[in-house]
């Protein structure tokens, strides 16, 4: 591929260097392909999108264990209309792998004893001298059974990000700190290994989108020909993003919504609500649903959202992608 | 109502004393009939009731600019079958007023210069001394407009809740902290009044729910005759929580489960989801309609209920309350 246009594209990801996005980001968009740059916060990777100072950007949208990005989800509700002009046109998944990360005790003895525990992980070193780790809050409760059971009572510090907690460990003179995070966070602040897969649940893994202008056609991920027949099969190709209001006074206002997915026979795959600012307990609900907006406007999703413009209070079509938990 | 067998009542709250939790508690279970008492956690709050050591408890459900609380959420979804009793028997709104609160500068000047802002709430004393804050991490996002306007740049340090943080400033001889809290916290650790009703958003409001055992029917509030019909009107008496799972691999199941409520004309207010420890990606769904189960069995959301069990993985009636917002 190198050789492309691609070659100097600009992809923004949720940074610090080293972090998980950054991971999911260089597996899409290979170093070799594209000039990736960190942000600060997931909105500063909205906003250099929006602005086209990037042509694409990478943010995390839900954790298997801690369920959705509730920062990303209310810059997808947009509320003060600072983003109109994103949708999602792909996504990644990552498996989260955390290590323990820190200092080798100087009276070291190689393998940590035996202990009867809840945890599957084991230390790989002596643990004693730790008193202090650092990590970032979604990390702890995805390690809870290795935390519970070889750091009861030890204190945790919040940092906002577990790159930074690798960072912060690494300048700890005393060597009495560890940190939860990846080990290529932990290879680049020079951290010795101290523990590796601590965490909970086979399967952890992280879901994010990648995000573009709508107008941005080179990066439009569902570019196949609409003389493509609507199948089931079709459909599980892609996956759409939607969000909508229902007005509050009106009974069965979210419920009518709905069915309009139904009567498609859409399937939708997630559902989620967060607080909408127009007033106190009004909500805007994000569902996600197989299928994708079809360009020549006759497809099953292109019907389900002309008909929710007249039955929600307000809707956006948030993007359609490739599917990339099908073969 | 004193006299009544409430006297001894036992009710739990998450703690600590002052928080915005014992103050909905207080509003509902006056101290003059109730023993009210505080928990740690979320989880223990479950605990005592489902244990039997208190009859009911009080636990934060969700607040009109963050959205739900997902410890409160997960405790609901009971994946360890550790809380398998719990019911909610009512619901408390509790407006949320953010104070800043600290020590008075000894320079101080009483009122501070008005300044060109997008926050509404001004500080009612020089700030200039305050070089670091403390308070709960959903205080921050809620109070945004006054932070950016008057501290900008200024360290900001999470702690377990916004009594807490009254508790720590109150400690800090330096004088140089504050707190974003409760008027109640601040008069409790003695703190000046330095700013109030700094949140954003009018009607930033709290909503709590009240839990019992199913089986503990003195605490039962939908004790209404079954003889009364279920009018449009009487539905929107009650609420009703619900939670269920779906078949992951069938297409349109979460559109099914959902068409159910439509199919007996219930009003869904709200719904979210959760991910279900089963399996990577699997989600459970919480919703919540009008209408109550009703003892007779033959209400529109037993009827509901019924069908649900038919069409879902799993299902689970997680109670039926008092509309607190109906007049």
């Amino acid at each position: 591929m190198a050789g492309t246009n691609s070659e100097n594209e600009v992809v923004a990801f949720l940074g610090p260097i080293t972090s998980y996005t950054h991971q999911a980001a260089l597996s899409r968009f290979p170093e070799s392909q594209y000039k990736i740059v960190p942000q600060t916060t997931i909105a500063d990777v909205f906003d250099a999108v929006q602005s086209g100072s990037v042509t694409q950007g990478v943010v995390p949208f839900e954790n298997s264990s801690n369920g959705s990005v509730i920062f990303t989800l209310d810059l997808f509700a947009d509320l003060q209309d600072r983003n109109p002009d994103i949708v999602v046109c792909g996504e990644i998944y990552l498996p989260i792998h955390h290590c323990l990360l820190g200092h080798v005790s100087k009276q070291d003895n190689a393998q940590s004893e035996t202990t009867q525990s809840a945890s599957k992980a084991k230390p790989l070193h002596d643990i004693k001298h730790i008193t202090k780790l650092y990590s970032h809050h979604q990390a702890w409760g995805q390690c809870n059974n290795f935390l519970t059971t070889y750091f009861k009572g030890i204190e945790r510090i919040d940092v906002s990000s577990t790159s930074k907690a690798s960072e912060l460990v690494s300048q700890d003179t005393t060597g009495t700190s560890a940190a939860i995070s990846s080990r290529m966070a932990g290879d680049l602040y020079g951290l010795a290994l101290l523990g590796e897969n601590i965490e909970d649940m086979e399967g952890n893994s992280t879901r994010f989108f990648i995000i573009r202008r709508r107008d941005n056609k080179s990066t439009d991920n569902t570019p196949v020909s609409d003389a493509v027949a609507e199948t089931d099969e079709e459909h599980a190709r892609y996956k759409t993003l939607i969000s909508f209001t229902v007005s509050h006074g009106e009974p069965g206002a979210l419920a009518g919504c709905l069915a309009i997915f139904q009567k498609f026979r859409l399937n939708l795959t997630s559902i989620n609500s967060r607080p909408s600012d127009e007033a106190t307990w009004h909500y805007i609900f994000f569902v996600e649903t197989m299928g994708r907006k079809r360009l020549d406007g006759q497809g099953a999703v292109n019907q389900a959202l002309h008909q929710l413009e007249g039955v929600a209070q307000s809707s956006r079509w948030l993007g359609s992608w490739e599917n990339a938990l099908k073969a």
